[in-house]
């Protein structure tokens, strides 16, 4: 048995999982991510994190704000599983207004999206919201030679205020038709295609450091095992206290 | 009032509107279709209109051997009605061979879909079946020189064997996560973005004829006016003939 632990989990998947995983990270990537502002419909949730796994964005950033994220198991086919999905809830700004009295009260702020932009910006992210406006930048023309978050709206009302406010960018694609906006997973497949061919392409360094690989291989081999894995870890440790107290004294 | 029906018709539609179908009308296509087999789904079936109305594909081939195409109007938002739909269904092959007593059953034939490729095929489209499969044609090596049919296969069990068989090559989107496939209505967006992206670069005579605009736009007029058309039609027809018993005999 491995000294390791995480080199004795490895040992316990198949090597033919193993070998998905490696060629799964070569693809992987955290140059761009994606940010889902209360996307409520069931459908479109789990349309999105499958195609967020099909064209190797990592992580997800989920803002429940006005509406909780529900993906739909059949459709999301497990993709959520692979992904890093990271989440935003509102907590209450104009409780802190109460506790002053004799101030005006704030403006209101959406803090799930706040939190969520304030973390993508300390990560080095650009952030583009997308529009079905035709006068906001096109797709085509997006440089996406830095790190870039593309924000998704809620169904029927878009992005919010809020967040066009405090974005970089506004984003669209070229439409054609009577149409005046396209379904949000329809968009976001669009999207990341166009921009991970882009990049796949590129001399761009999107793919995973060998540190942040490790992370996510250890992480996916975890997820792989799932109840398997605590009992894995106690049998370990055993193992690991046996053979200390079996060496002879130095 | 005009002499021509059709130009009486469209003074009854507003500037506005009718400037509005010339704007799509410059970027439609029979050059690309799409055949949608069997997809079930109100959401994908819905979304499948939506982005071909968006892309300026004009015919979409619906085939319900299996399962009826129930569009969910929320999510189409209207689409269907700018779309010339071909529906097919399937008809009994079986009953002929209970006519022919004496001789062996033909293997079973998927009439509706097999009606749809010779209605395809005599127009002249090169027929291509969507595969989750890697190993058929990537969608970015696809020539579409020539006018091309994309067959979209039912939901959980992709494009039917017949479909496959009798088609002239297979696509795929390449992927680079655990999921094996993406959704229908994604699919349909990917496929349809890269082709009329590629035409619209391209020296392909991928725009309607003059005829063809016509036709359309004229059934855009009366989808336009709809229980409006009939009384317009008779009202207009009242007046010619009141026209003609005015005129002095030559």
């Amino acid at each position: 048995m491995s000294d390791n632990f995480e080199t004795f989990l490895r040992e316990c998947v198949s090597d033919n999982r193993l070998q998905r995983f490696e060629e799964v990270l070569e693809h992987r990537t955290r140059h761009l991510t994606v940010v889902l502002e209360n996307i409520y419909d069931p459908f479109n949730a789990s349309a999105c994190l499958r195609t967020c796994d099909c064209f190797g964005v990592q992580d997800v950033h989920v803002i429940e704000s006005r509406n909780e994220f529900n993906p739909n198991p059949d459709i999301a086919l497990g993709a959520s599983k692979w992904l890093t999905i990271h989440r935003y809830a509102s907590h209450n700004a104009a409780q802190d207004d109460i506790n002053k009295a004799d101030q005006p009260p704030s403006p209101p702020v959406n803090t799930a999206t706040a939190d969520c932009f304030s973390k993508l910006r300390a990560d080095g992210y650009r952030i583009l919201t997308t529009s079905p406006r035709q006068d906001s930048t096109p797709l085509k023309a997006v440089s996406v030679t830095g790190k870039t978050a593309i924000v998704l709206g809620a169904e029927q009302v878009g992005v919010s205020e809020f967040a066009i406010a405090e974005a970089d960018d506004r984003i669209h694609i070229p439409m054609f038709g009577f149409t005046e906006s396209f379904n949000i997973s329809v968009s976001a497949a669009i999207i990341l295609q166009q921009i991970t061919s882009h990049l796949h392409a590129s001399e761009i360094s999107w793919q995973l450091t060998d540190l942040e690989k490790q992370a996510i291989r250890e992480l996916w081999v975890r997820k792989t095992l799932r109840s398997r894995y605590e009992p894995l870890r106690r049998r370990f440790e055993y193992q690991q206290q046996k053979q200390q107290h079996q060496q002879p004294p130095q």
